[in-house]
């Protein structure tokens, strides 16, 4: 019966990437499909799965080959599996999704076949991917609020003003400076490096890391799922 | 490429069963493999994927075929895929994972190729299923305190005493009964049904339900996936 099946890998990269006013926003790479089913319309960079790769692997090598991204996260979003979810056959697909940096994402690929999207305004895109951006849109708010992974936004250090606008940015809604402070400094996930923004201002804020002795979040059975 | 690979279900189902003592542990039911690779070893009920059918319709009828068992709570676990994960060819297996009441389990099928085991303590399994058990088991640990799946083991109305006892089996560590009410109270996760326990007693015990009204868990983007 398997053989009826094909597997398929893809994923849905985030970053936060400027727009055209120089405002960031949540934003994700898709891919102009360039035969049918779906031919033209924009769909989730991916491709069959290799039977010589682990999953992620192949998540992470057509995310390459597509857009020259190397996410700093990367984890297993769900496995879809609906009969009907492509018209010329049955398709199984693995679906990953991924963090990338603001200055990582301004180097990626992009071209007639590749671009950029604001991820909660996308247009009709092939298969179920609209349904698949929508979950991991979910998983992404979700997991912003009961871990850590806002800082696989940034860089490795970054202010608590940096971290709270990558909190307003996914989130969509504006947060206290004071109460994203307290609840930030509650909650020990990230620490103070005791270092400051280098330059001339007066007062410099300080720069902090998460620690990285605390078990960010659940990345799946394997690590080599895991923080890449 | 995706033609060498064959696509499998499989499901960790979790029930509270009385030991030979009579105290309830935490059991998962397993099969026999009466065939090669790992013939005679323990494994999850499961099986080859169907073209024709859902992949959460096809665990609950692996399921059902070889347990009898009907669950209340079947939630997708993970994709498993490593290229090395079975000696007779790459398999991918999507595996979910189950919650049954103490009164179902005892209906389920049992015999020479069937059986119940403590979920702590099981022997060598075929394949890489004590890396899923063990996935499994940490994801119910993880969810049984940020969300509120544990009325699944339980029926539509408990008392805090009874939904004591399943997180105590579950976490496999005493909780205080005072503190274990202020925060299940304070989580407004379950509500007084205004009925209590029926017996001789002097002050019977109140009988509470979930919160139907606040969404559960994550049970992923399908609904069919989802609380059965």
């Amino acid at each position: 019966m398997s053989a009826a099946i094909d597997l398929a890998v893809s994923t849905v990269i985030f970053a936060l990437r400027p727009d055209a006013a120089g405002h960031l926003v949540l934003s994700i790479p898709l891919v102009r499909r360039t035969r049918d089913p779906f031919e033209g319309r924009w769909a989730l960079p991916g491709g069959a799965a290799d039977a010589a790769e682990s999953l992620a692997d192949t998540a992470a090598r057509k995310l390459a080959e597509t857009t020259g991204l190397s996410p700093a996260y990367l984890e297993q979003l769900y496995c879809f599996g609906e009969p009907d979810r492509s018209p010329s056959g049955r398709v199984v697909s693995v679906v990953y999704w991924a963090l990338v940096r603001t200055d990582e994402a301004e180097l990626a690929a992009e071209g007639e076949n590749v671009a950029w999207f604001e991820a909660d305004e996308l247009p009709q895109l092939a298969f179920d991917h609209n349904l698949i951006v929508g979950y991991a849109l979910w998983r992404l708010r979700t997991k912003l609020e009961y871990s850590r992974i806002a800082h696989a936004f940034l860089g490795p250090t970054f202010t608590l003003a940096e971290l709270r606008q990558v909190h307003e940015i996914v989130l969509q809604k504006p947060l206290d400076p004071a109460n994203f402070r307290r609840q930030i400094e509650a909650s020990r996930a990230v620490v103070p490096t005791g270092q400051h923004v280098t330059g001339g201002r007066h007062r410099p804020p300080r720069l902090y890391r998460y620690d990285a002795s605390v078990q960010l979040v659940d990345n799946g059975p394997l690590t080599s799922a895991g923080i890449r």
